[in-house]
């Protein structure tokens, strides 16, 4: 269904690979991409995950990220190609688990990510999605959240991710229940922000993820992007006091906002200089 | 108006009883039961609440539980029989607050809760359903944030949980302003999440509640309900991987998940075994 | 376009103030007023909101806060006469963000603020409005967060405040991607609760505040607005209990809810009598 892109800065898929990364201009698209299991997670997925997620932000000639998997399905969970012992550990000591370390990577991503769900995603597949900023989704996408009934957890971080894009109610409802609810529901509900025909969502998420992107400054971008995710569970408005303080500051005597401020009052768009993966302060 | 239950499970009420249970089947129905002072809410209905909800969590045949009102009231607020007196303490001691002890027993239930509010829920009678799951309201239910009213201040923790179902703006109008509003500009803002006819609000509650309880497992529901609840207030989402990881752990290895996994892939009703009282595992 | 009103209480405006007051009875209007300059933010406009909001907090005659702008602008944000380096700080030493300290003195106002946002609200003067309780906006306002295509990151404890407002997606998509939105947007996604025309917006504003203060204790009002914007980000229910168990001790032993019950089984409006100035209780 989807072919891997031939444009410059996209190189063809390494053999093993189950994410693999093509370029839209300034945008990376990561797709998970093992389509004949309907691209369920396993240990190779998250490994290549997270690793894509530092080269995207590495490179500076990334300014954004789309999510997406390759064939019908988003992703259908962790792959239950080992039955019963799926979620077994060999040993006694508490191992992290897989989902929240790729939640918590894109968490901390430091270029905007937007899911392009483009079919099922359940279990993990739906939670992986949850620390991206913005989901659209194929009308024929399906969200399962399906733990309660496999006789585990919610997990990737989602119990605290879902409450604070569809609110507790909705959370519990989905999350005790096992419940899986369509993209119609998805949208009503806050879990996905836009939906479109199945051969329109990585158009739309690529389009969404330019808007960002357009006359904005990257390092900017990159400090918002924290900003707003860390704050979201902070106590009080004071540490965002601080940390907005310090990305003032800093960003108040940067050539970046010289050029914001001058083209502004000439009428003209942005030419920014700054580089986050140089130019990034530590504000918190 | 309604009449105890002699389904096997239910008790008769005892004398003195201001809180009674009726069974559903797994369905444990809590009722303020002073339904010639419109459930007026007393120490003596504080105390058999928690008890209530005591006795839920223990017994492993109680998989949800739905908390509802005799008569047309669900709950008229604190008894004012005492009049002016009635929240004045004997001592300088600050004691702690009778609302927010039911409302802390209630949001660390281990089986799911519906509130079927069937009828006037005014101050504490509104304040206690907010840590219960989901509201189905009566379309004569009114909820009234009448403490600016009264001179007092609102109560049972409702500062925490009311910014988180409803919002800052509607909550700080709400309860700033002492206002009572009706079941539509409820479901509206999302302080309820359906609104039925009278005669249909615990039928309502009791579907939902069911549907929490279908082919889930009892600890899996318990520990999600609390992974939700815990990580609404938390910084970040870090703690949730530290209860997650934990949480996948114990229970991949549990029987549930074995079940789980072979009756979803052998496509049939799993038959989930593990027991609230003796298979929770500490996740936090 | 507004003149200054000659009510009992409104006293002229001193030279060189760019913030004045008004009175309407019990409400105290706080006008940003250099129209000339479409009410930019400078350090003098920043004082002297500060010193007001610590006069409408001392002066128990005042029940409640509007803020709004003189002129076809609610506030242009930061004046950038200075050119490019309007952001520029003279020393090392982080200096507090001037938005900041805005927001934090109306967070911690202790009668409730409504915002009147008559036209343009960019940069800090739509991030000076989210600590305010309620926004009213005229039905041409737009509202700017353009910190990233200054070069700049959103101040004022806009990551604090805005997510909890619009939620994790709008928040990130406005904030990232510079973006400017009319009204009908802002109202759909939370930013303000209702949309009028410009001529209505400051009386609409008036009559919203005046509901809060119609039959509320002011003592508890004060109480009420500090619990639900600190409970806001506090990681549980208990921190809640602790507070409202203080609140519901000193306040239930005072004359006002003597008052407010006696009023309310007289079928009378309440006559509260408790000052701010010399009544409110440490509860935190």
């Amino acid at each position: 269904m989807t072919t891997e892109s031939t444009e410059p800065g996209s190189a063809p898929a390494e053999p093993g690979s189950v994410v693999v990364t093509e370029r839209r201009g300034p945008i990376a698209v990561l797709r998970l991409n093992r389509p004949d299991r309907l691209n369920a997670f396993t240990i190779p997925m998250m490994e290549q995950l997270i690793a894509a997620f530092d080269e995207t932000d590495a490179d500076d000639s990334v300014r954004a990220v789309v999510l997406t998997g390759t064939g019908r399905a988003f992703c259908a969970g962790a792959d239950l190609e080992a039955g019963a012992s799926t979620f077994a550990s060999p040993t006694d000591e508490v191992p992290p688990d897989g989902g929240g370390q790729v939640a918590l990577r894109i968490h901390r991503s430091l270029k905007p990510v937007v899911s392009a769900v483009n079919g099922a995603a359940v279990g993990v597949g739906v939670t992986m999605t949850l620390p991206t900023d913005i989901r659209i989704a194929s009308d024929d996408a399906r969200f399962g959240f399906v733990f309660t009934k496999r006789g585990i957890v919610p997990e990737a971080c989602s119990s605290w991710f879902l409450p604070r894009l569809v609110g507790l109610p909705t959370s519990l409802r989905w999350a005790m229940g096992g419940q899986t609810v369509g993209a119609d529901e998805a949208l009503e509900r806050g879990l996905v922000q836009q939906v479109v025909a199945k051969d329109q969502v990585l158009d739309t998420a690529v389009d969404v993820a330019t808007e960002l992107i357009t006359d904005t400054a990257p390092v900017s971008v990159a400090l918002t992007r924290q900003l707003l995710w860390r704050m979201a569970g902070a106590p009080g408005p004071f540490d965002a006091h601080l940390a907005d303080s310090r990305g003032i500051h800093h960003r108040g005597q940067s050539a970046d906002v010289a050029e914001g401020v001058t083209s502004f009052l000439e009428k003209r768009p942005p030419r920014f200089t700054d580089r986050v993966s140089t130019d990034l302060p530590d504000i918190f």
